[in-house]
């Protein structure tokens, strides 16, 4: 198989992976740098991601449009993938999504949503909260064209993470395994989080320490990321999609 | 296949949707407004919506009467239905359902259910909460009778929602598509205050202009609307009844 | 098909729902009152109620004994059972169950689980909260005797549902239909009650005329009962065993 | 079948139910000791324990090291297992995990996890938290040595749950049945007090006196511990591979 095809398989599993644990419904995408052309990605047509096919991925460039315009219908928030790949060259994937427990921290200001579980420590130590509204007034909350998608993916900054106020989060990673993880754990990290305030007294933070010593050893092809990834994908039912990447050599398991 | 027909597929997926969704339990219903006769409308007979088929749809008036009266048992609550269709000549299709999440703000006086969330703009900027000892005294809480319901209608008034004291709640919209996208975002905007007013501090509500703006941009038979009601119909195992409207044009994507 | 034979049937479809519904796991058990003799009555083996069938089905006494001992396997707590049969004549169906969201209720000694939506009003406008420790000291909480259940089922007096502190509850109804309707819907009372405490400001409960309004109109064997054990059994994946009862009169839906 | 063939049978079985009840995801493991060489213990290779079957397991000694190399990709953090049954000859079988609920109480600092239901007494009285902070500084957060191992395993002391600040938790066991149904409800008991804490006022523990009275009656192959082990088994779609203990004598049950 051609590593771009393969690299398509990779997207589809990614795809029913965010349906599977419930980070996307009907809405939410995610998308990986072309591999042969830095100026482009793929992504879904306009579908729901637990319904993705291969044959339902497009070319996109980096303003959001078709490189073949075949009719499809796309995602109308496309531009935040296109914006994040522009801005960010360290981007490889990219995910915008819903998911439900992310939603208060970015209505409840007072709040700010950090790593306390080692699993959510690739959120990073600072997660900005873009307003639509502080550039743009009322509008209906998406993300509908370059100029918008480009003043998020700039209050996104050098992050992994901005939650979106009302509406959600984009996220930015080296890989599309790194952000499928870091996409499923966002909204895990946020419920502890949550039931730790309600706990009450003080909370106990990853350190900056922490969180640069876990990205340091952190390999997107590690046999722990695998494990992860297949477990994903069998529970999505999509394990026959699977392509293993090269061993990673003996010793770094 | 004829409109009506199609309707009636589009009724059954409705009901199948609502109860995957966990917005229905054998509790609930979903109806349409006749598409040939604004003074009669669509519903199931007195049946769990999970187990809704084409045949098990009868046409009820505005007194909630059947039309033509088979015997079958129809839902006590059926009244809600019928009222809400009569004062409001907008409205073509209504929910009624005890979705948990709502339920809390049925009961605790102080916390106005609002949209917080994009998703959940169409609940609108205002959601009365009607009691029906207000007017009725110690009843079983249920609406049967046309009184009630009318009360209930009245109660709604202009707005998409009305919670329903103890109970849950009635809503209401221009298509059946959009009452059950409203009817399932609902719960998840409830959820998504909920836990926003836990962690405290001020909560950003949606502004009454970006309520307007979603309001303005919706279209029922939209890629986007089709993308959530043919996942949420393969989700709930009746994609084959799915039949497609007509494509809207391009652009409008 | 013999009307033993039936309830047992419907006693088997009460285990499959039970479980199906998170009210039980491999702990909780769910009786009835033998049809033909008021001083026995049927309950499973000791089974998780998610595998029991129809010859798992065994005959006790109000002592709590087997009528035929063949060596069966006994639920250590059947006690509770015996008890609540003994001293209430009017109870015909007896559920004792861990559901985790009746917990907080038996520990958190403050806050009083009461009825707060229609659905939750056959819990009764009073539930006791039984402690064992009151008098028998340290014990491993289980009731694994006639003492201790007949202190229960004093605790229980006239109501329908006694709250066990630390361990879950014993409910109580005049059919299995309306036993298993109220041991689902009590956890959902209380996390609507929970979480409208967490909206805080003033709580309106039901009134007492409103849970003596409910409480007239209610008959197991209503259309409205029906839908919701038919519907059960089938998200239970027994409605092979229903036996449809005999049609209510017409007018009574 | 060998007594070593059954208890590997076990202890897949194990990871399933782990898995099932949502204990594991793809990381966590869980480890019995070897029933002929008490130096060594039976763990997965790295595998996501859903996934996990006979084959799978492989020996290790209590250095964490493999019996025999033929090159299978380890689980890093192994060496909790080893430092454990090293330091506890009473202990038969460990798991680590990150269950979600448990995690809250490894970050607020104020809220001891303690028993509040008759299921998590065996958590016992005394749930230390362990820091890896406080002896190893900043680090990714995993157990990866065993100079690590050990100091958690001294902090676990004679308990029988560590909880390991913004990680998850280790549990130690006399049985593999026993591990499994503390790890299972360990999250449910970690909820009812959060839930409880929430509702406010005085919170009612279990007594010392109560959780040494079950600790006594505990039998791990009791009636009541087998049903929930079948149950577990069936849940997990692994009833296969259930090999049935010797009876228990008549009268325990």
């Amino acid at each position: 198989m051609s590593s771009l095809d393969s690299l398509i398989q990779d997207l589809v599993i990614a795809n029913r992976i965010l349906a599977r644990e419930d980070v996307v419904d009907a809405y939410g995408h995610v998308s990986v740098r072309h591999p042969d052309n830095r100026h482009r990605f793929l992504i879904a047509r306009s579908l729901a991601p637990d319904l993705v096919e291969p044959g339902d991925i497009v070319e996109l460039d980096l303003d959001g449009q078709p490189v073949r315009d075949d009719g499809q219908k796309l995602y109308l928030e496309r531009f935040i993938h296109a914006a994040i790949f522009a801005k960010r060259p360290d981007v490889m994937a990219v995910v915008h999504a819903h998911a439900e427990d992310t939603l208060p921290f970015t209505i409840a200001a007072a709040t700010k949503l950090r790593p306390v579980i080692h699993a959510g420590s690739f959120i990073g130590a600072e997660v900005p909260v873009w307003d639509i509204a502080d550039r743009f007034g009322d509008t209906n909350l998406l993300v509908t064209n370059l100029e918008q998608a480009r003043d998020l993916a700039t209050c996104l900054g050098p992050n992994s993470v901005a939650l979106m106020r009302g509406h959600g989060f984009a996220s930015a990673a080296r890989s599309l395994i790194e952000v499928v993880r870091l996409s499923v754990y966002l909204p895990r990290n946020a419920r502890a989080l949550m039931r730790a305030k309600q706990l009450g007294g003080e909370i106990k933070y990853l350190s900056e320490g922490e969180i640069a010593a876990r990205n340091r050893g952190y390999s997107p092809y590690s046999v722990e990321t695998w494990r992860t990834w297949e477990y994903w994908a069998n529970k999505a039912g999509c394990s026959h999609l699977l392509t293993r990447p090269d061993e990673p050599p003996a010793g770094t398991s």
